[in-house]
């Protein structure tokens, strides 16, 4: 096979990342996609740099063994702590979530105030801090962290008149807000199902949602490479998790804009650490 | 040293089970206990049985390696999910959440409605349905997932006159206000922070929180086997998680009391499982 041939693969902590296959499907309906969800130790997001290494390194290294020729990481979390450690340690085209967003956040701000919201784990790396600075010192990065927001959005409490959850994002978003910034990433898989809200909290501010930026630049980066697959019937998309995978299915159509369609196998990753 | 010298172990998922370590203290002043946090792998209670049955077993393996007497199982998703195969690989005695507080329930229900809330496992695994239906077949038990409260306890919002956590817990107790319960057991580690809450939103409704329970039986249990410790000086209580001690340790005085006046150790129980 062809390396061109070989799937994509993406990971994220849990469900989140369909959003991003959502898009992937969109706009590279051709290709094959390996998704990964690490559903036995989601969330991420507050644990330490260490373990997000730790299990970003078998994430990895479950894909690679799926022989897929570039990697998203389109968990937010992970690619903010591990990205820089990952492509240290592999040579395929890895892209994350972090550097597309914040690119396209450099080209659409005037007023230059960038507001972006995440996990805490997000928030403190400060990976979109460092990388606005380094593609326009000129921008200021005000960061907030939202941990209530996944626990909200995976009960389903995402519809706009949702009054617990505006209340809680309303208190996120007032120093943002304040600040008078002009632009927003939406820097977490889930919060693409608050972007409503987010619009109605922050009347005629750019809302960026991750995930999406770094599908179109996971697109250049292939064409670049002469990586894309030229076949012109459909690709499929194959999901592992590491728990629930029945429940993963259930929830999936959430993210995913429509029922999963195909089995979703459990696979054991943590053992990886012991070889 | 004598089998009745060593020390308790207590694990949990998190934090939370630092409720129960503190009624512990207070209780049993003079033993030792090993407490144990998975904060690597927190939370359990959206896992899978197998999953959970999986992390239970490595937690139980590393307090056993600190050569404890006794066993209390915090975590009312593990006691739920894994209990009566913990019993099955140990001998030594093991005291869950889940048994103590139906006892406590059926002792001092008056209409026999009995209402449990906890995570989606707990309530899902039927744990306190079972053990109340043995113990009291006349009774009826209503049961809720509440699946948002441990976020939101662990960022803070558990003071009364919070409008958002106020909200999400009238919502959850609706309809067991409905069935007209008369006793309530608050089935996970992280409600008793929100006992004030739940009293106003149940007056007159017996709260029953499940790590105080077992504490009580755990004494009994003890003193049964001649097992507590009789020295008369006060015992020490050391803290090991999985992940980001420093963290735990910063949060640790919410559940606990006080402050945790101790290193807290990190230790790798998650390889286990390939030994």
């Amino acid at each position: 096979m062809q390396t061109k041939e070989k799937p994509i693969g993406v990971f994220d902590s849990g469900l989140g990342g369909l959003t991003v296959v959502k898009k992937l499907i969109e706009q590279l309906p051709n290709e094959d996609i390996v998704y990964f969800g690490d559903t036995a130790r989601v969330p991420y997001g507050d644990r330490s740099r260490e373990t997000i290494l730790e299990y970003t390194r078998q994430d990895m290294a479950f894909l690679l063994s799926q022989d897929v020729k570039a990697v998203c990481i389109a968990c937010n979390t992970a690619d903010s702590m591990a990205r820089t450690e990952m492509e240290k340690l592999y040579t395929l085209p890895i892209v994350g979530a972090v550097l597309p967003a914040a690119k396209t956040a450099v080209r659409v701000t005037l007023n230059r105030k960038i507001g972006v919201i995440g996990t805490h784990a997000t928030v403190a790396s400060g990976a979109y801090k460092n990388s606005i600075a380094s593609l326009d010192p000129a921008c200021t990065v005000y960061s907030v962290a939202c941990p209530l927001l996944v626990p909200l959005v995976e009960e389903g409490r995402f519809h706009k008149g949702d009054a617990v959850t505006e209340s809680v994002l309303a208190d996120y978003l007032a120093p943002l807000r304040e600040k008078g910034i002009d632009t927003i990433i939406l820097g977490c898989t889930h919060y693409p199902l608050l972007y409503d809200m987010v619009a109605s909290l922050l009347p005629g501010v750019f809302i960026i949602c991750s995930g999406f930026a770094s599908v179109d630049y996971l697109k250049n980066e292939l064409a670049g490479r002469n990586l894309l697959n030229d076949r012109q019937t459909p690709g499929k998309t194959h999901f592992f998790v590491s728990d629930a995978p029945e429940k993963f299915a259930a929830n999936a159509s959430l993210f995913l804009g429509r029922p999963i369609g195909g089995q979703v196998k459990k696979v054991s990753v943590g053992q990886g650490v012991c070889d």
